[in-house]
C-alpha cells in the first residue's frame, strides 16, 4: 500500500521522560517527589469514595477543588484554573497567552518542558542566560517580547527570588503575560499569588505533585486575573472538558484543607535539606542555597557524572544533566532522613575512592 | 495599566459542557453514562491501593494498562495508546495526523467536539451530510482529503455500520489517516480493530467512560499501527508525560480484565434498550436502530423540544439538540429498567396531555 498517508504525520522529537523503576529497594531521589505519603485526610476520601459515582463524568468545572484552592489562597473561585498536573496547566497557558509574533522569553537554565511546548505550539522563544551565580537577572527582561516565563524558585538551580524581583519583571513587562511557575515554592520560596490583584497580566502556576505528595494523581493549578483564567477555561474546554477526574477533585480538596499535615511535611523536608547541605559542604561540595525540595551541588575536585553513575550502581538514583554550564552538577531530591543517610554514606565512599 | 497584553490572548469560543446536577433524585439519562457501577474488580483495586505510592509520578508509559488493553484486543502493546479520556486521545490524534493543506472530512451529524479541535489546532474541515435515513454514505468519502474521521456507531444517530463499510472508506482513502471513533461500539456495534494489521493508516479509538462505567476516571485509548502510535506518543510526551494517573492505570487494567462483568452489564443495557425502543414505538415514536447505549427518536405528532422540557420539569433529563435536521429529535441514554420506567411513564403523560 502507498505510504502517502505518512507525509502529514506530525514530525516531532519525542521527549524522553526521566528514569522510573519498579524496584522499591532503590533510594529514588531523582524526580523531586515527596518522601512522605499524602495527607491522611486525602487517603480517607479515597477509602470512603462512593465508587458508583465513577460511572458519571466528573464535574466539568472541578468546583469542589477550585473552591478549596481559592479559600486557601484567599482569592475568588474565578481566579482559579485546575488541570491534569501543572504540565497540563502550563501547556494550556502557553496556548492561551503566547500568540504574538515576538518570541517569549525565559532563562536558559530552567524546566526542560518550556522549549518542548514552544515547539509543539509553534511559539518562538529566546533565552536569557542566568548569571555565573545561576541567578536570573531581572534587568535582562526589559526587551519587548511575546510573554515571560519565570520559574520561582528555579529548577534545577533551586534558587528563589523575592517579590521585589517579581515586581521588577512585571513592571518591565506590562504588555505581555508573565507566568511565574511556582512548582517548588512551598519549600521556602515566596509566592507571587498576592500580586495577582495588582497585575492583571500575572499568572502563577502550582502543583500538588511536590509539596502535597500527589504526583500520582495529576493535579496542577493556576491563579490569575479572571481575564486570564477565562481564556484558559475556553482553551481547556476546547480540548477536553474533563481533565481532572472525580477522585482527584475530591482528594485534592481534602489535601489542601489539611494544612497542619502539609506544613509539617514541608518543614521535615526543609530540615533534612539543611542537614544534607551542611554534610555535603563538609565533604567539600559547593551547594546552592535551595528554596526547593532538592539541592543542586558541585565539587571542585570530583566529577559529578561519575558520582551520579557510582550512586546508580549502589541503588541510589540522583539526577545528572549533560548540559553546558551544569555538566559538573548533580540534582539531589530530598528524601527521608534514612534515605539521605544512605545517600551521604555512598557519596562519602565515592569521594574517598575517587581518583579523578 | 495598559491592556496591550490582552492582544495576544487566544480568542476562542468556549465550548459549553452538557448539563450536570448534584441532585441524585433526577433520572439522569442525558450524558450517555452507564447506569451500572464499575467492575467490582476495579473497585477492589481502589480500596486496596497503596496510597503511599501516590507520592510518585505515574508510570509514564501506562504499561500495566496498555498491556491489559493489548491482551484484550489481541494486539501488540506497541499498537496501543492511552490518554485522559477519549477526548484527550482524539485531540492528540488530530494534532498528530491532520497537518495537511487539504481539509479533513467527517459527517455533518456527529460528535460536536470534532469542529472544536479543528478550530483549536487550525485544521480545515469539510462535512459530508448523512442521508435522509441518517446513514453515512461511504461513496461521499472518495475525494482527496487531509484525513477522515468516522464515528462508528455514530452519535447522536445511534447507527452503526459493518466492516464492509469501513473497508470501503479505507480503500477510498489510502493516502490519509482514517480514524474510526468507537466510543459506543460495545453496545452492539462492530469493531474495526481487527483491520489495523491490514491498514497501517487506520486508527481506532475507544473509551472506558461508557461500556466500562468509568467516566469519572478519564480513560481513553487508541489502537493502530506502530507507525501511528509512535507519532501520538511523541506528541503526547511533548504535552504532558503523565496524562493517565496511577489509580486510573491500575483500575482501568482491572476493569478490562473483568470480562464477565463487562459483558453482563452491556447485555443488560442492550436488553433495556430493546424494550424501551418497543415501548416508544407503541407510543408512535420513530426510533432509529441503535447500536449504542442511547436511542435517537422522533415523533410525527409531537414536538420533541417540548418533550425534553416537560421531562426536565419531572426531573427526567434527556438530551435535545437545537440543530438543523434533528430539531425534532431527542437522544435518550439507556438507564436502569427502573429509570426507564419513570422515563416511559412521564413520556406517556406528555403524549396524552400534549396539544401540539
Amino acid at each position: 500500500m502507498s505510504r502517502e498517508w505518512t507525509k502529514n504525520l506530525r514530525n516531532i522529537e519525542p521527549y524522553v521522560p526521566g528514569e522510573q523503576s519498579k524496584d522499591r529497594d532503590i533510594v529514588k531521589i531523582n524526580a523531586n517527589e515527596n518522601p512522605y505519603p499524602p495527607s491522611p485526610k486525602a487517603v480517607e476520601v479515597l477509602k470512603n469514595f462512593d465508587t458508583n459515582n465513577l460511572r458519571f463524568y466528573p464535574n466539568a468545572n472541578s468546583t469542589r477543588l477550585k473552591e478549596a484552592i481559592a479559600k486557601y489562597y484567599k482569592v475568588d473561585v474565578s481566579n482559579v484554573f485546575v488541570g491534569n498536573g501543572s504540565d497540563d496547566v502550563l501547556a494550556v497557558a502557553f496556548q492561551s497567552f503566547f500568540n504574538s509574533d515576538k518570541p517569549i522569553v525565559y532563562p536558559d537554565l530552567t524546566y526542560s518542558f518550556y522549549p518542548v511546548w514552544c515547539s509543539l505550539f509553534g511559539i518562538e522563544y529566546k533565552n536569557y542566560p542566568v548569571g555565573d551565580d545561576f541567578r536570573i537577572n531581572p534587568e535582562d527582561y526589559k526587551e519587548q517580547n511575546g510573554g515571560v516565563v519565570i520559574p520561582n524558585p528555579n529548577a534545577p538551580t533551586s534558587l528563589g527570588e523575592g517579590l521585589d524581583f517579581v515586581e521588577k519583571i512585571l513592571n518591565y513587562n506590562q504588555d505581555s503575560v508573565v507566568i511565574i511557575d511556582e512548582a517548588y515554592v512551598d519549600f521556602g520560596g515566596t509566592s507571587s499569588i498576592p500580586l495577582i490583584n495588582k497585575y492583571e497580566n500575572l499568572l502563577v502556576t502550582g502543583t500538588f505533585s511536590k509539596s502535597r505528595s500527589l504526583a500520582g494523581l495529576r493535579i496542577g493549578f493556576a491563579i490569575g486575573s479572571k481575564a486570564l483564567i477565562d481564556v484558559m477555561e475556553a482553551v481547556k474546554n476546547s480540548y477536553n472538558s474533563y481533565t481532572v477526574d472525580s477522585l482527584s477533585i475530591e482528594m485534592g480538596a481534602a489535601s489542601i484543607e489539611d494544612d497542619e499535615y502539609f506544613k509539617s511535611t514541608c518543614q521535615k523536608v526543609i530540615k533534612t535539606r539543611e542537614r544534607v547541605t551542611l554534610e555535603l559542604k563538609k565533604l567539600g561540595f559547593d551547594v546552592l542555597d535551595s528554596q526547593t525540595n532538592f539541592i543542586f551541588a558541585t565539587h571542585n575536585e570530583h566529577n559529578m557524572k561519575s558520582l551520579f553513575e557510582y550512586l546508580k550502581t549502589q541503588k541510589v538514583f540522583i539526577r545528572y544533566f549533560s548540559l553546558p554550564r551544569i555538566e559538573n552538577y548533580v540534582r539531589i531530591t530530598i528524601g527521608t532522613n534514612e534515605e539521605m543517610d544512605i545517600f551521604l554514606e555512598k557519596t562519602k565512599e565515592f569521594i574517598l575512592n575517587d581518583n579523578r
